[in-house]
């Protein structure tokens, strides 16, 4: 066992392959983040980690303890707790069951005992979490009652020896890291670190998105940005989808003039009105992309989408393709939509490349199918810090090692509570996910996505198959027909409010990111990384954190109420002020314009006056919030917002306290901007 | 690529793996009936075929032709076709998804062209059936279309050379033969011979079947069954759940004195009353089952409900497990129903044991997740051959070389047209389903099921979890609570005609399943198999052939009619004697208590009399119904019904013919009984 980072050690067992996620890393550990951390012990298992070879592959195992519950293995949809399960980390695009596949499969997973352990494999791992028991263990004979259920007949049963068995297919070696505590989250948060710390995005991107119609024109995406301008809804990103290119399905990465005309003026025009623009594409490559011939020689064997499938690994496919888009990004787009860089089992007809395939590196396609996203939003965001500028994207897929990067996973699905689930998990495994939104049962169903959209990484309104607005119409087709629902307005004015909502709360967002980015916080995360000891919070797939101190609890359409667990200590309700005793559940009313955010005792809260975009000389004017007793200090992160001078000091820490008899502001830092203005101080429950 | 039977070829590549289906094969191959088929050709692609080895296994491709269609893969609910696909050939419970995952996956695959291919392994193999283009076939730009919805988008594109491409991971080297045709259906022929041809059910096991209540006493059954008499409800086969014995989930294969007491007086009174016996289990072992102890030593490393999984490929083991089901036999037992030999990837805990697992025998977890149906079900069935008695049961799971076993495949899924698909696609992988009634969403629903259930291989009402027929109430909660639904009269009575229909097309059913034995040609069938040059039939996946001359269209729920396909050629109503010309969809009205039957013109049809139930002496009263021009003669089989003395040539061919002014019978054979007598010829469209 060797040391590989403060509370970070390493196990080499055998030859471990070469082409790792650990292998190919390109952001640095961080070291000084991970030193300042509490000392940490080796995970009390660590003895009895065993590690062997067969033909099948590598088998790792180490027992578990009773009562320990397990967390991660990357975007789960399907399923909170990982304990008892078989999770097969198989990358793929709209997983239809709780087996493991997953958009973003990560080989990490952690324990409320305060340990983390990452398999460094692009493999497709299989995790069996303690749900067998072993043969030689049977004791006690089971009760064997005649059930009448195949939930009574198949329940899990407890007790006995229980182990966590790793099987690594076809590697003759492994290299395994073990994450020391002493708390869940502490784990989590070596993980981050040693990831390369959090993302820090711009501050406009964690704005409003809303993504245009995909066969929208200049003048028609101009058109709904005048729209949401006369709406006032709050929108700080447009996206194009996939009509702005010559060719898509596979891609030419060009703009189609026929559909927008000078381009270049529309970026600049459309800029002016204070949007940034986010492109649709995918990774496949039209034979009339420009880099068609560079990628060529660099391409797996396979087409998909009858376009080339570029070789990220090689360094002249990735740079053909980073100069590209570099041009691309230099006329005005200002982040990218990574499309189908997943794989495909559970689409009718499988347009992804097999996982027998060769490729140029020497990958195979399953590990190419787990590298894949992330060396593809590597390259991309290369395209950005390589200019020195902050971006955020969306994409299909990631994997190990993905917190450094500011890329959002979404999904075809769109089951509400699963959406939700990937909210309240993707913190376990250093992603970031967004609930999207795209059409809607009715305008409750539309307005509750909304809500957990606006309270998640990334508030985004995915709108692509529909010309107008879902507020305009929920229904796809009547939507597609032109047509607006009676309920317009209602609807458009609850959706208005949610965004707002968002937007007062940017400041405290990006705090949580530069928080994420300093010492490895998840700042969207479920309720068991703060309360582990908590056996009811543990449970908890349907509220989530948002920093230290806001709770928020999503409302699913056709709830008229809802049952939420606030942990023990007192919260305050956002909206009315009243205190509650956490400990227990209670059951809140929820007609539709109610949205659940509850606030931790002791929380200082900034909110701010609500703005529509983020220009670069926004100056936020804060209402500060200064809940029940002994109020903590919040800090919140102040610098220009977009550029990456932050890495080099360009920042301040705006420290906003309260002294027993009144407010007071401590600002520390290098940048002579200003972000942020008191307009008031408010005392509540003090 | 060497003679492995007439018509029947094998290639070796590398070191194949040990322990493989034909490896482990009991059944001989039906050599003689394989020399009487017609001579055959190598498949056209046979000097193609490219077989190589690297670190993940062994990797088998040959190319495809344009317009060949492809089927088989066992069995498959959620796809019809095969080509265009990805299928993993994984062991599961309840798949969800259209991935390859099956109750029966079978590695082998059957074209249009005349050839199938299977492949000797027991590893988990993935089969890509022509669905990608290769990098270096791009020639035409795809058209590069906006699409705005994702099957627009994903939509398999046309054009380029294609390829049948096949992993077996982790082998080093594998077998592969090769079936002649030069039909597709003498290809799945040559491949049931070359498994030892079909099997031939007992004649009380083409009755119909109904499972009881899974916590039923005695008295409960022998009430239930005295129900079925009295609603005049044909019934050959009383299934018993886990409740007769002392222990289930896992099992102690002892019969539960407390709930039927006298279990041996409660077989003999029942047997007298007409009724068969089959009873529930799976092989998990109780530590109070009496072959405990013989099966610890050759048990799997994981406990399963926590019971031993007995290593079915260790002497020992089987042993014993097959002497205590002997004495279960003996005392009255007519056959098993061989619960979750299966895989649980697909639920919420995951009760099988993993891959991982190394076995007594030296098998992984794997190779017997894809052997232990087959091996547990041999086990069984040689309790009743030894006995020199046939038997029919029913096992969730099955694998290569299927045929000659009389197990009969069912799910706890329950989508009606998946269901249906499963009757369809079996008959091309040596596999036999049942789309098995359990309960309903209304009257019209469960007519509907029990219509197609008893046009099935087996015709099964699986009351486990109702105390009460699903005709007393289809809501399962208030079949609980012992209500009646108002509808239960009529639901009865259309419940009745469907089942005696059953029974008056046993003579034909079991002829279909004779003529399965001796040379192949599987009894229920896709129209694909019989009309493959039909680009219509092809596709074809809610309609099925019984035998060569009568098709099925079972109607769904909801459907006040449906379109039916009926290839070119004549057709007859069943029911009306109505002509219709084939080789286009018609539009058939569907009042529920239509079942929609078609006779191929020409054939000859006998109808028996219907009975409840069949005994020893039963002679079927047959109208032999004689369609069109040029009638073909008809094949009946006749012989005891019950023992293996068929096998040693007690049997009869009952041939009916027609000459032109009258039917002949001509018998000929050495079994002295007698099955059929005419009751009258009737002439409809001559």
């Amino acid at each position: 066992m060797l040391s590989a980072a403060p509370g970070v050690w390493s196990v080499v067992h055998g030859t471990p392959e070469p082409l790792t996620p650990v292998a190919l890393r390109e952001v640095p550990i961080a070291s000084a983040a991970l030193s300042a951390m509490p000392e940490a012990a080796l995970p009390a298992w660590a003895a009895e980690l065993k590690i062997e070879t067969s033909d099948r592959g590598v088998l790792i195992r180490l027992p578990l303890a009773d009562g320990e519950s397990l967390y991660g293995l990357g975007l789960q949809l399907k399923s909170h707790e990982q304990r008892g399960k078989k999770r097969v980390l198989r990358v793929n695009s709209d997983p239809v069951a709780d087996t493991g596949d997953s958009h973003a499969p990560v080989p990490f997973i952690a324990s409320t005992a305060g340990w983390g352990l990452l398999v460094d494999t692009a493999r497709y791992a299989s995790f069996h979490t303690g749900g067998q028991r072993r043969a030689c263990d049977l004791a006690e004979p089971a009760p064997g009652v005649i059930g009448t259920t195949t939930d009574e007949l198949y329940r899990a049963r407890a007790g006995g020896r229980r182990e966590l068995v790793i099987e690594v297919p076809v590697a003759r070696g492994v290299t395994v890291y073990l994450f020391g505590g002493p708390t869940l989250k502490d784990a989590v948060r070596r993980y981050n670190l040693f990831s390369g710390g959090g993302c820090l995005p711009p501050l406009w991107g964690l704005g409003v998105w809303y993504r245009a119609f995909g066969k929208a024109s200049r003048s028609e995406v101009e058109g709904i940005a005048a729209g949401l301008r006369a709406d006032r809804i709050p929108c700080d990103v447009l996206g194009l989808e996939p009509g702005w290119q010559t060719k898509a399905y596979p891609c030419s990465y060009r703009w189609a003039e026929e559909r927008f005309p000078d381009h270049r003026g529309f970026l600049q025009g459309i800029r002016g009105k204070g949007f940034r623009i986010n492109c649709w594409e995918h990774a496949y490559v039209h034979p009339s992309a420009p880099v068609y011939g560079e990628i060529l020689p660099h391409a797996g064997p396979s087409a998909v989408f009858d376009g080339l499938v570029p070789d990220f690994l090689m360094p002249a496919a990735r740079a053909a393709y980073a100069r590209h888009h570099g041009v691309l990004a230099a006329e005005g787009i200002d982040g990218f939509k990574l499309d189908e860089c997943d794989h495909s089992d559970f689409i009718s007809w499988p347009w992804c490349f097999p996982e027998h395939d060769r490729f140029p590196s020497g990958l195979d396609g399953e590990r190419m199918h787990s590298l894949f996203g992330m060396m593809y939003l590597r390259t991309v965001h290369q395209v950005y810090a390589g200019r020195g500028v902050r971006s955020y994207h969306e994409v299909r897929n990631a994997g190990a090692l993905a917190s450094p990067y500011p890329f959002v996973l979404y999904s075809d699905l769109y089951d509400h509570r699963d959406f939700v689930r990937g909210v309240v998990g993707s913190g376990f495994s250093g992603l970031l996910w967004s609930p999207e939104v795209r059409h809607a049962t009715g305008v409750e169903d539309l307005v509750r996505r909304i809500q957990a959209v606006a309270m998640s990484a990334q508030a985004l309104v995915n709108a692509w198959y529909i010309p107008q607005p879902p507020w305009a119409n929920v229904d796809r087709a009547a939507n597609n027909r032109g047509e607006s629902m009676p309920e317009r307005e209602r609807a458009t004015a609850l959706v208005r409010d949610a965004f707002r909502l968002r937007m007062s709360l940017l400041p405290v967002i990006y705090a949580a990111f530069a928080r994420y980015r300093a010492d490895g916080t998840p700042p969207f995360r479920a309720l068991a990384m703060d309360f582990p000891q908590d056996a009811e919070a543990r449970t908890v797939d349907d509220q989530w954190l948002i920093g230290d101190d806001l709770l928020f609890a999503p409302v699913f359409a056709g709830q008229a109420s809802r049952s939420v667990y606030l942990p023990s200590g007192d919260w305050f309700d956002l909206a009315s002020g009243r205190r509650i005793a956490g400990g227990e559940r209670i059951d809140e009313d929820t007609p539709v314009e109610r949205m659940l955010l509850y606030v931790r005792s002791g929380a200082i809260l900034p909110l701010a006056e609500p703005v529509e975009h983020v220009r670069a000389d926004t100056v936020f004017r804060l209402t500060v919030r200064v809940y029940g007793a002994d109020p903590r200090p919040c800090d919140l992160h102040e610098d220009d917002g977009e550029s990456d001078a932050h890495e080099r000091g360009a920042s301040n820490r705006v420290r906003l306290a309260w002294d027993g008899s009144g407010g007071r502001v401590e600002r520390s830092g290098r940048w002579p901007g200003r972000r942020y203005e008191i307009a008031e101080w408010q005392r509540i429950g003090g």
